[in-house]
């Protein structure tokens, strides 16, 4: 292995994950930390990212009958309060509203004033905000179901922060449904854990666990809890979109209730489901490398970087020309529903190419006299470093062909290296080794995904964690059935489940 | 005329305006109140309409080079403080975070606890957020110009609020740029007021008067700000986005410098714009009438809705296949770039036909069994009531004829209305009585637009505000020089300004 090729990015994967990860994101220009405690900005290059994630995922919630709606940034506290379990998971991290101006302080400066009778909190989530307003929405049957999604922001007050995957105010997208039956709202729950696995997989590359909590695990307030796990490249979990199936509590809390063809009085059976600018950190440390971010072409900003190469004995202007004439062709085709996206670099500066590196473009097109002269350009891959000619009249084809294989090669390469580092574990020595032995290549790394047995236990949960800040990241739906041991009593256990370190 | 003629809405307009507009904004289903203070919840419908308005003007911003991003929700009180005319413009109607957890009080329910070291404001508007960002994007003239612009929830505490036009959360977008000469802003500023001109003039079908605020209607910490004006049907004003020159005060405040091709150092010149979910409060109280909303075909979240009749006598199976069919051909024409939208409402339900009408879709197509045996279908526009039957072969090219038909008839009406009620006044006399005299046929309606000179000293213009609830909108940017007298003072006056009541 070539141990000393310079990399982009300082300090490398093996070296400092975590300081990796600052680097990558800081060096793709995509967000910065703000002056604000927490809170991060996402710059045009992170955001137009998000805007592709947004636009695939509202387009597959549409397809099912999901329509948006904006509700109340404010949540009353004594709404936050309706459900016991929610309000005290989120008690301990809400930004509290107290006042409704400033005046002139005993010191000069301004200080809060016009005190609210009841205090708001910024909404961590909006279950009971959104629950008030199916209350009066919703009378018959004939109401329901009741398919609502919003795009919005939240905050959730965090004391140690990491850009895009725990940020006190992040963006987010909160589906809210309301049915007549137990099962209806169960099979929406799995539908949309469906629709996120699907988009996680086939759009960001990520190869996906789906799985359903723990009780210690759940959603403050939920019935159950499901949710898709990728592993990162520290072999880490990270939960990338959950689904809850909230039963009627929420519905009890809220009062929305629906009068059936019989006549009958029923409490309505909810679920909500949830995606965050959190998938874009997974993403991240899913694909990048020590040259920096990767990313998947189906939800890349721009497909393709144009780099005119200019010569001091050739035509610059002839070479300009060239240049926008290929993006203008370019520019023609699609690629997955939309339009290729196309950035021209012109500027004549060392380290241009390196900076497109580090944003993760797909692909690069170089091209100076030589090229032209052949009506060619210079292809370079992202992932794989392949370079190659190209003749500008296969140029569409090659660059979509090339764009779907760099979506598969991604995706491939994840699946294998989490295929690596998931296995059975039976042995509780074992189990423990696996999660503290360093690997001598990558001495911060260890472990992986442990399919390990569990009795069920929330006590043995418990333990594990103390121990080894490992938890139960979920129950596999596909698990098969296996009768086994718990990994920690030894009690009886009906299936395996993955235990991992996580985010 | 037909003073009785039955309308969906009750009060009318004529009867009362204002309580006519919460009507129609209820029977449209676009938006309701929420419990929490000032804040409303945008239903499915009314969220239709704004994404289709979003995707419209963002595409407008992205092809002048802007591009989007998100900054922290949370502005630091010292920030706010940075702009001394802007603090205090937004110091009276600020909601203000305090603390960042909940814990158990004395009475046993939550209370706010965990005290911040410093307050913490809801976003009115985010120069000082971003100004800060830009202080540290921007170094060399190479940087700029700095064009960025970020979709957003804002709060600006409200004491009386009405759905869309003023509440104390509302979703907009701010632009925010920097430049490195006074001209470059100037002209940025000016060609975004052209952007909002030709949305709400194109898309939305809203005349607009284009003009320049007085000293004391200006945006807080503005050197200039540029505005739209449209006429409402109760003639009032209601300003549908500015544009805000900045001049270097914000840069001053935020420290945004850069270094010239010279090398010397320099405040960058910075502009703000905005346009919110007020604009849909103006389109409804433009287009509506005593039926309800009526929608600009070009942004309407649904173009057609198609009625099955089923009769006791006939096929229903056969009349919604022949539904469906007309559906799926429709679905295939685009209308202004994106896919004609269907719905279908199979609902037999009395009183489905009205819902329409009030939801404002531009046309309603009424198919029966007698219009199958033709091939045919009954079309109704919602403008103007025509009703005829269309063949099924013509219906794609009919409904798009007749699409451009509404939203071209939907633009004069409105015109002809914002000209029928501006006049030039010239006599203080006039003036008064046209600001105060009843409208017989519509009594709590008077005046509309004056146009008429002022002096340009800030007195004359609060005596009239005092005396008539009358502000000068804006000093048109296409009114000719013409040497006139103040309506007030009778002192000299370069040009007309126009006068009126607003929003």
């Amino acid at each position: 292995m070539a141990q000393n090729k310079k990399t982009a990015i300082t300090p490398t994967r093996v070296e400092d994950y975590p300081e990796w990860y600052q680097q990558v994101v800081k060096a793709s220009d995509m967000a910065e930390n703000s002056p604000v405690r927490g809170c991060m900005v996402i710059k045009p290059w992170g955001y137009a990212l998000w805007e592709q994630m947004v636009a695939v995922l509202d387009g597959m919630f549409k397809e099912t009958g999901v329509k948006n709606a904006y509700f109340p940034l404010f949540i009353p506290l004594s709404f936050l309060e309706k459900e016991a379990e929610h309000v005290e998971g989120f008690a301990k991290e809400c930004a509290v509203v107290t006042h409704h101006r400033l005046e002139a302080g005993p010191n000069g400066g301004l200080v809060p004033a016009g005190p609210l009778t009841e205090p708001l909190i910024v909404r961590p989530t909006s279950e009971t905000i959104i629950g008030d307003s199916f209350s009066k929405w919703v009378t018959s049957y004939r109401d329901l179901p009741l398919l609502i999604n919003q795009w919005a922001n939240v905050v959730r007050w965090e004391m140690r922060t990491r850009t895009f995957l725990r940020t006190s105010e992040f963006l987010w997208q909160e589906g809210h449904t309301a049915h007549a039956s137990e099962t209806e709202a169960l099979e929406r729950t799995r539908m949309m854990l469906e629709i996120y696995a699907d988009f996680v997989e086939n759009w960001l590359a990520m190869p996906v666990i789906r799985g359903v909590k723990t009780p210690s695990e759940r959603f403050p307030g939920a019935v159950e809890t499901f949710c898709i796990e990728a592993m990162m490249q520290d072999r880490k979990a990270l939960q990338a979109g959950t689904s809850h199936f909230l039963g009627q509590n929420f519905a009890k809390a809220s009062d929305i209730r629906f009068q059936g063809p019989d006549g009958q009085d029923t409490h309505a059976w909810t679920t909500s489901w949830g995606a965050s600018t959190r998938m874009i950190g997974g993403m991240i440390m899913t694909h990048g490398d020590d040259d920096g971010v990767m990313m998947p072409p189906k939800v890349a900003p721009a497909h393709v970087v144009l780099l005119p190469v200019f010569r001091k004995d050739a035509d610059s202007e002839a070479i300009l020309a060239y240049t926008q004439d290929t993006a203008a062709r370019l520019r023609q085709e699609t690629y997955t529903g939309r339009k290729l996206s196309v950035e021209i670099d012109s500027r004549d500066l060392a380290g241009r190419n390196w900076e497109w590196i580090k944003k993760g473009v797909p692909i690069r097109l170089e091209m100076g006299p030589r090229d032209m002269a052949e009506d060619a350009v210079f292809m370079f891959r992202r992932d794989t470093g392949e370079r190659r000619a190209v003749k500008r009249a296969d140029l569409g084809v090659v660059i979509k062909e090339t764009l779907d294989a760099i979506q598969k090669n991604m995706y491939d390469q994840a699946l294998a290296f989490q295929k690596a580092h998931t296995r059975n574990v039976d042995d509780k020595k074992d189990f423990y080794a696996w999660f503290t032995a360093k690997n001598p290549e990558k001495p911060e790394i260890h472990g992986g995904f442990a399919m390990a047995h569990w009795c069920q236990d929330a006590g043995c949960e418990a333990e594990i964690k103390q121990d080894l800040s490992v938890t139960i990241r979920c129950i596999p739906l596909n698990g098969e059935e296996e009768e086994g041991r718990c990994i920690f009593c030894g009690g009886k256990s009906p299936r395996r489940v993955v235990f991992a370190k996580a985010y």
